[in-house]
């Protein structure tokens, strides 16, 4: 087997286990890694049974259980100790694998994410970080859906997390870490961001103000630091907009017979818009902060985005994220108690 | 004079005084109305000289001084007597005219209608109304500006004075009201959300629960609650992301020679699209709550923006929004003091 070790929910999402376990045979194409597929033996058999890969590098771990959407998480996480999530949760706490990936239920996977992997020491709350797509090209929000109501110290920390990873996973140097606020000055805001200004202001990491949330689709940033519940409201609607947009754009479009050809002849150029809006090219949402790495994927991901969720793990482990993470928190807290 | 007196501020907005001028001349197409217009004397005539319209009807309401966007706003509304928008609340708080619509620095216009004109009895903070454009067509996203940090018992106001709006000014019968949230259960969201879900639902409105983010663009609710940090980062993000995903649009359109033709041909189809993004169809923002009806128009309105922004206001004293605001707000009072 190889080095890297990602653990993957094969029960998770709208589309398990078919396409969960093709996008997981498809990430072997990565020879530094080997793949764990958690759930139904007997139904990860059948799906492995469709393709040729390279078995040495693929090893079922059974589990009997699913956990649904509709179930309280930390009642979910306590009493299904047999589920793919708990389970597979459990391989990063063992040390067996370094990352896990699920397309499953949000609020299960990230209770039980802090409950059994742990926060890196120091780190007050784990955060997610979800990639929107922008006019130049990514926009790294967090927190995207973990903590709803966050105390400033939270958000000094996610952006810190946010800018390492982005920085090792995404390459991209000095990413410019904007506070989402309703206006560019920095009195402006609500009691939560003037404070986290300051915290912001007098940090290591690259600050770049206040960001208006009208030019975050522009690109303004590549790291838009916020709260969850803020976060949240932008990323659904984000989902939302576009996608009802691009139905008042065909609803037009097929309102004349010259704007119809018109249409057809522009239809590549949708065709690219539409993947520039698809969570798939993506890959899935990293929740940061945690001993190891766990990988929120969209509950409807296809084979595409759990294989480019995959990749993400494999950076995020050969970059030693979660010892950046680490370093960076513990360096502010010797301070903080020398100070 | 008409029956009804609409005070402009012909100073505010990046495109005052010429098409501020114009709007309001526009709207005295509706004989209803007279229009005051508050600015400097000489600018506003010179405007008014390039138009014809009934002398009768329009009045310039002298004013020497002008509030900036980067004022604090306080500070503003106190020194600049003289300024349009001091100047245009106080018309209201004398009864020399039942609305004001601007297009200038919304901080000192929210702030000075709340000194100036103040609250209707019972309404612990006014909020700034805004209809947001999605697939079956608008939403009115209320609070969408004006306090940050809210309370629940503000949010349930703002439900009711919301619902009065949407259903006089906007003729629909009983708006569908939703609570913005980061998820459809109850239980969801933060524990501003969590607490206003409980008054909401024992409310007279008509309260149809949490509304995820990504179905607002759908048109999932007529009115939609949440607290002015949230709005209007929802509200700029609309504003960012039409503009981002356009701009995308064409980008991608005159990437290939077949694209292209295609683009010529469905150019109406887009040009109706940018309408449906196009604030000047929709009007001002309402700021309700007060004594009288103030509105906040786009800082970048045309004249047409101006003239949809007027039509609101007759619209609003015709129906009598103030008073029934003020029954509904009443009835609470009076139920809360006799239990």
């Amino acid at each position: 087997m190889a080095e890297i070790f990602i653990a993957v929910d094969a029960m998770g999402g709208d589309n398990a286990p078919k396409e969960i376990v093709k996008g997981a045979v498809g990430a072997l194409e990565d020879k530094r890694l080997s793949i764990l597929l958690v759930g139904r033996e007997d139904v990860v058999k059948r799906e492995l049974s469709s393709y040729k890969y390279d078995a040495g590098r693929v090893k079922i771990i059974g589990a009997a259980e699913i956990i649904g959407n509709d179930e309280q998480p930390t009642a979910a996480i306590r009493k299904k100790k047999d589920s793919s999530v708990v389970k597979g949760l459990n391989l990063l706490k063992e040390g067996q694998a370094q990352a896990f990936v699920s397309a499953g239920a949000t609020g299960a996977l990230l209770t039980g994410a802090t409950l059994i992997v742990g926060r890196i020491k120091g780190v007050e709350r784990p955060a997610l970080g979800t990639l929107l797509p922008n006019a130049k090209g990514f926009s790294f929000l967090i927190d995207s859906g973990a903590n709803v109501d966050a105390k400033p110290g939270y958000l000094l920390q996610y952006a810190k997390m946010g800018a390492i990873y982005v920085e090792y996973v995404l390459n991209i140097k000095k990413p410019r870490v904007g506070l989402l606020n309703i206006g560019a000055e920095r009195e402006k805001g609500n009691t939560l961001t003037k404070e986290v200004y300051g915290l912001l202001e007098t940090s290591d990491i690259n600050f770049i103000g206040n960001i208006e949330a009208r030019d975050m689709p522009l690109g303004a940033a590549d790291v838009v630091v916020c709260d969850a519940f803020t976060g949240n409201v932008v990323l659904k609607y984000t989902e939302g907009f576009a996608k009802a947009m691009l139905g008042m754009i065909k609803k037009e479009l097929m309102s004349s017979m010259l704007s119809k050809i018109g249409a057809v002849l522009a239809k590549g150029a949708f065709e690219n818009l539409k993947k520039s809006f698809d969570y798939s090219e993506v890959g899935g949402a990293p929740f940061l902060g945690l001993k190891a790495l766990v990988v929120k994927a969209h509950g409807s991901s296809d084979a595409k985005a759990i294989q480019s969720a995959v990749r993400l793990c494999t950076e995020f482990t050969e970059k030693g994220i979660t010892r950046r993470i680490s370093e960076s928190i513990q360096k502010d807290n010797i301070k903080e108690e020398t100070e």
